[in-house]
């Protein structure tokens, strides 16, 4: 067995180190391969493949409520970027400067987009005349380059995918409504295919969008009790659209400045799957999102009629879920650390005992348990199986949770959750961007965001004693 | 309908300006805008939609190879383009240098993927150990840049879409197949879905990839008698092995270098679209692939029970088919020359005397064909409209394929051909790269290709006169 223990051997254990432990099973589950890039990452057919299902569930709602998706140019003029004053600021010191092109020097500089605001802006400036021309909702599925110190795999990285809504509306109230509704879509997805409960809420000033005027996001709680920020939408008002002369003719022939949105999701959201679910033996892939629903593993492969059997087996299954049969030469110790390590959600023992008995063995990633079934009804079965596996991964992510997030009704209360106890802290603040910072200063927490369900947890700020004014989640973040 | 007419007229005649006509094409078709960025244009939701059509098709049928999705960094460290000898060679004149990230200079500079061997090898050399490692069959959808001087929408852009496929085998004969299947998988993919016919063959030495042992092409004729290189494949053999040191074990314990192949499907198709298909009155799209396949178009809209029944149209079509209904404020004339422009394959008409008869009229986008059909059976007609319509666009494109590839037997023909006629051109050849670049300067046509179907035209160079080796295919190309 030395052999075949080797795969989850390799992986530390999650108390004793959970970084090594995140680090370990990225490479090990092959969702990544460091590249010759400093801080960008390659994306392996095990890691790409879950973010190509993250794609299509998002791809196809946001198309249920109109979006359509452009391809917007990769560079930015640096007198672009400048144009809006906030967002410059923002992104300037962080961006890779293409300064040669084709071994001449360019006349101006460009950036590799860190986000594509002024792009998408420059853009509406020309297209957008009319009423008639509005909502402009468009999307790109794009990477993007920040140029970061420190880098962890999907996490934090130089180069990293994403999506990028970027919407122009007449109104500033349908620009709100827009920013909402998305924001309740990556928070629904979230929850229905990754497993995974979030805090919507609001940003404070200080950590919003450079150049919003309000950014609402989704936090979720690692396993490790530290935040992270899932899925942000923000709402630009008339901003940008007076910086780049965004204006159209209104019914009444007059002019008007749109009113626009942006809103994002990341690979980052592989971080969350990974660090919510993950255990000691690796990943643990939600069953609506996982590329590989059920690994079957032959059992004495060689003898006559179990690889024909695992391969029928396979093709009944295939119709409704995605289903691989392991029939490489290791042995099957091996191929159930493999598809442990991967986070395949199932997997299926068959071999000669089963078959004679016309049964099978489906066995959950997540609980290990052991369920033998008949092959008359495998479908059913399987389908059981995995509907209670992502009800019981979504379950156990909320419990946890709630059972990490904490009220601190005093400063004394708040560092002592923020030092021993982890998680999230809600509190009550004074709305002051100074008293924030002093947190962070003095405990490592941010404000991840002003909950949209607030309460009302006492009348002072927990931190300064003056008048509160909104609930805040507070908490240690990646 | 002076104001009606404005759209088609503002499209110059193909026969008057070929150019031109393109230019208007893609910007009155909404494919394109351009871009603040020099070279780099806008996809818009018209064009985005095509290329995600060919992306869904393609992709699948990778997939059903084996193929696996990857995603690599967009930057290549200067030291490791230099790898090999002839692939920076072909490619460092050309490339974006990006010097600057995060406000300081880099120790080393990272040009922006022109195209990723040399990333894929590095990649490969990592993670390719053993036979049971092999094949590797990667592919990745991505942008890639090259610096042009003067660029075109879709046939030649600093930034352009594309997906490359890098796959690595333990033999030169799986590679040699592999190479020739994703040939064959584009040639047989431009005629069944874009209907657009090609001519499958090897380009010479002076033609091919820079690194490549052989590169394999389809070039497709446009309507204006020139060449459009529509997708190429890549035998690299083991030489980019050798640089990277990409070596398995193989089953006998021994270190073997691999076989590696690439192979590429880009934007530039969308050209191709455009110019085989497109008329005076604008685009033209093959059903298979237009991302609306019917535009339902009431008339006398306001009229009650018009919008409800173009709305019920829709949505029985829309179980099998991509149908959407103009119910804008504009004039039926208008939404009719805006889908005629935009390439819809048909327009669904209806009005207040078509519903009294229990009708509607399906307008074909190429023909202009009206076809009076009974609404109990307007899904079978619409099919039926599509798929004549599908198959006939394949007809006239290999009509006007056959009509302009002529045979010059002699130097004096072949001239006389290439000024007055265009098209292909068939003729012998010697081989020789001097005759080959001879050629080009005296009359502008380069090799598109060495068939795989050759022929026997005669004995000698149809330019020098020396012994003839191959039959090649010649043509002025995009």
């Amino acid at each position: 067995m030395a052999k075949e223990k080797k795969l989850v051997e390799a992986i530390t254990a999650m108390d004793e180190d959970f970084a090594q432990w995140y680090t370990d099973v990225v490479k090990k589950a092959e969702l990544i391969e460091y590249s010759s890039v400093k801080g960008c990452m390659i994306l392996r057919p095990n890691g790409y493949a879950i973010w190509e299902n993250i794609q299509k569930v998002l791809d196809s709602q946001f198309k249920e409520t109109g979006v359509e998706n452009v391809a917007m140019p990769m560079f930015i003029p640096e007198s672009l970027l400048e144009r809006e004053k906030d967002h410059v600021e923002g992104f300037a010191p962080e961006v890779a400067w293409v300064t040669h092109g084709g071994n001449k020097k360019l006349e101006e500089r460009l950036c590799v987009r860190p986000t594509s605001e002024t792009l998408f802006c420059d853009f509406y400036s020309n297209i957008i005349q009319s009423y008639r021309d509005l909502p402009k909702l468009y999307n790109q599925w794009v990477s993007v380059v920040r140029w970061e110190k420190s880098t962890r795999p999907f996490l934090r990285t130089s180069e990293f995918y994403w999506q990028e809504g970027h919407t122009a509306h007449a109104t500033a109230d349908e620009a709100e409504e827009r920013t909402v509704q998305m924001l309740n879509m990556y928070a629904d997805f979230c929850e229905q295919y990754l497993a995974i409960p979030v805090v919507k809420g609001q940003k404070t000033e200080k950590e919003k969008f450079a150049g919003a005027n309000a950014t609402y996001t989704i936090e979720a709680l690692m396993h490790d009790g530290k935040a992270l920020q899932s899925g942000t939408s923000h709402n630009f008002g008339d901003g940008f659209a007076k910086a780049f002369d965004i204006q159209y003719t209104d019914k009444n022939n007059k002019l008007q400045y749109v009113h626009q949105t942006s809103w994002g999701m990341s690979t980052r959201i592989i971080g969350a799957i990974i660090m919510v679910h993950g255990d000691d033996s690796g990943l643990v892939l939600p069953p609506k999102i996982a590329p590989v629903q059920t690994m079957i593993v032959p059992i004495m492969q060689k003898k006559e009629g179990v690889l024909e059997k695992a391969e029928e087996i396979r093709a009944r299954l295939s119709k409704n879920y995605k289903v691989k049969v392991d029939d490489s030469d290791k042995s099957p110790g091996w191929k159930f650390s493999e598809q442990e390590v991967q986070g395949i959600p199932t997997r299926i023992e068959i071999g000669p005992k089963d078959i004679e008995k016309n049964q099978a063995v489906i066995v959950r990633r997540d609980t290990r348990e052991k369920i033998i079934v008949s092959l008359d009804e495998i479908e059913t079965k399987l389908s059981e199986v995995l509907g209670q596996m992502q009800s019981d991964m979504l379950e156990r992510a909320k419990k946890h949770l709630e059972a990490n997030t904490h009220e601190a009704a005093d400063w004394d209360e708040f560092k002592e959750i923020i030092d021993k106890q982890q998680g999230f802290v809600k509190a009550m603040w004074c709305g002051e961007t100074e008293c924030e910072e002093a947190i962070k200063d003095e405990t490592g927490a941010t404000t991840r965001c002003m909950p949209f369900e607030q309460e009302h947890l006492g009348d002072v700020c927990v931190h300064c004693g003056k008048p509160a004014k909104k609930m805040v989640l507070f908490g240690k973040a990646y």
